[in-house]
């Protein structure tokens, strides 16, 4: 089968590789229909993250059953799944608490020889990591691209949410306008809050992210950006998601926040362990982050996406197939698409 | 009268200043019986923070009523209140959230010229601020001693234990043996904890920490003493009160969470801006902090004192006049005492 191999900085290659298949009894051999582009991907593309020659890249995948292990039981062969980018045995403690991404036994999809940019992967822990999506959707093209970013960038807007303490009639300020804070925003209104401010800096996605439900912009940087949010919040906002990672975008999710409020983020921090403490000790600002154990609210989400009340696949502004992986991650480096979906 | 003066590092005099009197008719007027040096007065008498030369000091007091505004109308002449260490307005945005320390119109005393090591204080928005002890204790001079520490650091260690999470059956490592983190041991056995790890240097204080509750004692220091705390738990602890504020104590705090696991830290930070935020990230720990809102929970501790179910009189283990304020901070800076009252 072909798959997306990483290489070194800048040079992904579609690949002819090994045939996924099956290995221990609780796999599941997934045929891979919907596949995206993540914005951590390009951490290791840019070369900003360490990351083996030869590893498989691609952890946000939804597609079809083809075989199963003899221990899975929810599964079967012809069922859609999708999977959440964590792998979870859903036993251990972890996974007993919800906190799927720190599974003892799990993992993140690509890492190894199993990315899910490729024809087809061996699910592991098929029963406690995949979700089966119901056949009513098939062939509505416009629903599965609304359902594919529920394995990343929409869970981990949702989890930055929850974390943020985001709550009906709140006010959140949402730093970065990519594909999570986006979806922030969707989490975010979909939650009850009544003002939903949306720090960016391209157009594009700032119209976006008005349409999903944004009711302010703040599109200037720094200090500058910190004092319009002060000003329109009159003192900070109560709840913050930082979805971005850098230094810069933590620096200002402290900043902006009300004493008394909570950060929420989600981007794997970059840069930003030098932070402003006293600032969060003096006004009692919360801070809890960490990668979205999304399997705990796919099932959630997925109920919204499949009525209709949610919908992120405007985040998804390019589609390429398996050949095209290469360009696609070119775009989003370039900035030239926002989020990118493979269609293998 | 007289009260303690703070002229620079290492020099703190007890001298004739202007009677307290009445400003405002939110005030009360308070002859203080008792008051403590805290262990945060030792950032400015060490220089390490900085203080106003002729600014007064100790946030920490109790004391009889000789006068109240004309707007008091929950306390009178002769009774005995107890203050937190903070002036809470009581009607503004935070002292509606309960969030009394960031209250926009209070303070902590010992700013301008009314400190609490002193003969008298003017107790400014007395109805919010004050405490009323029942006259019951009057001659009772354990119990009063047992009260005392309710005005900070009792409390202080109680917030820790809320913002980590103790929960009844829980786990937590508890971060300095000082008088905070003492009272964070009582704080957690209070609210159910099972296993109470406290983690300091002094024989002493560890012994009384092992009076107090604590399961656990962990003396060795840095990488030693976090590995120590991850076998005790296997893990980590899932909740950890960081009861110090420096960098090395918050390097452990971060060190000993438990993925899913909570940090309350109730130390003013001291050079402790550079984090592992990629731990706190990792393992979804939350990082919680801030000056504790005392007066939110100054009742409900008060009610288990007056019962003798709660005790952190073991805490002051010296007692001065007013003129043995000099010799008290002396004792404390020198660790010759672990917290000083003070008798006017």
């Amino acid at each position: 089968m072909r798959a997306t191999v990483f290489h070194g900085p800048f040079d992904v290659r579609v690949e002819q590789v090994r045939d996924a298949a099956l290995s221990e009894p609780t796999d599941a051999l997934v045929r891979i229909t919907h596949a995206a582009i993540c914005g951590s991907d390009l951490w290791p593309y840019r070369g900003r993250d360490p990351f083996p020659p030869g590893g498989r890249l691609g952890h946000e995948w939804m597609g079809m059953v083809e075989e199963v292990g003899s221990q899975v039981s929810t599964i079967k062969r012809g069922d859609r799944v999708i999977a959440p980018f964590a792998i979870s045995c859903g036993t251990c403690e972890f996974c007993r608490k919800g906190l799927y991404t720190n599974c003892l036994h799990g993992g993140v999809w690509g890492q190894g020889d199993n990315g899910g940019q490729a024809e087809a992967i061996r699910a592991l822990f098929a029963d406690s990591t995949l979700v089966v999506v119901p056949s009513s959707v098939e062939g509505d093209e416009a629903r599965l691209q609304a359902i594919l970013p529920l394995t990343d960038v929409m869970g981990t807007g949702h989890y930055a949410a929850l974390l943020a303490g985001v709550h009906p009639g709140g006010t959140v300020a949402i730093v970065g306008d990519g594909a999570v804070g986006l979806c922030g925003v969707l989490a975010a209104r979909r939650l009850g809050a009544e003002r939903i401010i949306l720090l960016g800096h391209q157009e594009s996605r700032l119209s976006l992210g008005r349409r999903f439900g944004a009711t302010d912009l703040v599109t200037s940087r720094g200090e500058q950006a910190e004092r319009e949010v002060i000003e329109l919040t009159k003192g900070g906002a109560e709840s913050v998601m930082e979805c971005v990672g850098s230094k810069e975008s933590m620096e200002t999710a402290i900043a902006i926040a009300r004493p008394g409020g909570s950060i929420g983020y989600v981007g794997v921090p970059h840069g930003s362990e030098q932070i402003n403490l006293l600032r969060l000790f003096f006004n009692h600002i919360a801070l809890r982050g960490g990668g979205a154990p999304v399997r705990a609210f796919l099932s959630e989400l997925l109920v919204d996406v499949l009525a209709g009340r949610l919908d992120p696949s405007a985040v998804l502004d390019l589609t390429v197939d398996l050949d095209g992986v290469p360009s696609g991650y070119a775009a989003m480096d370039q900035r030239k698409a926002m989020k990118v979906m493979v269609r293998p």
